[in-house]
């Protein structure tokens, strides 16, 4: 997975990615043809919008959605090491390291030495950390989260959240 | 839209990404807390599931999804120039330029400069685009699309499908 260094990298890159059409061309748009049809391009457009509306809703804390998932892993797994957070993730290592330096420099997490394995890091979350993931959980629940419910309802939400868990899962 | 620059390429930062923890490890599996309920974070996983297995299914061909998509717009679409393809699949400028250079290296496509504006490059296939479109459609709908299809049944796919596109248009 690729990881854009910092929410505002992430915002550019998706902006830029979605620049409409320079005004003054009225070419008609394009025939998608099989592509409309097609289940991983439909993911890719739909994950895109919603990483977007991710990191509007949550811009005043600048995190990126893979940044958010490392916190709430953090939070629910002190102690783990960093193996273990970025296999969880499915995140690359060298870019999870990029990662935690900047959450580091930001104060938000910490790399501690294991006492079990000497060559390890165990990640824990700071003070500042947990009261950041307060605030950004807060945020997701109350625009980002309850703007999809009100587009797809919460049955149709539920229903897709597990047709995406057996992709995930057993495909 | 980050992009691969071969599927080579491609395939080794999917198997990477998703490598298990390393054998001798027997460490419980992490709590996910919220994050099971995150719409972006499960769509990422299915997303990254698909194109894993679109990968294998085309593997003969060495074609990246984002490369099948171009193809299949340049079929659809003949004449239509460089930004047009690039804005409709949200490919980055820069990430576009690249593909088109390796699509053009294997002649699969070409870039003709525009005769109504000289500053503008159309895009067209060749025979062997053509030609190698052809077997990945097949390849893509025997193996990738088959397999999906019987993993959540025609009518689920094509809820997940619709919900997928609103998303896309209305979120």
């Amino acid at each position: 997975m690729t990881v854009p260094k910092t929410a505002a990298d992430a915002v550019k890159t998706l902006r830029t990615a979605r620049k409409e059409p320079a005004e003054g061309t009225d070419s008609p748009a394009l025939q998608m043809g099989e592509l409309s049809e097609l289940l991983g391009y439909s993911l890719k457009r739909a994950q895109l919008k919603i990483f977007e509306d991710f990191l509007r809703c949550v811009a005043p804390l600048q995190l990126t959605p893979a940044q958010f998932s490392v916190l709430l892993l953090l939070d629910k797994n002190p102690g783990r090491n960093q193996t273990e957070i970025a296999n969880t993730l499915g995140i690359l290592r060298p870019n999870f390291v990029a990662m935690l330096d900047g959450l580091e420099s930001r104060d938000l997490c910490a790399r501690i030495r294991s006492t079990n394995d000497r060559r390890s890091h165990i990640l824990v979350l700071t003070d500042k950390g947990r009261a950041v993931l307060a605030r950004a959980k807060k945020l997701v629940a109350a625009k980002h989260e309850a703007r999809l419910n009100e587009l797809l309802g919460p049955a149709n939400r539920a229903a897709l959240l597990g047709m995406l868990g057996k992709i995930a899962e057993e495909f």
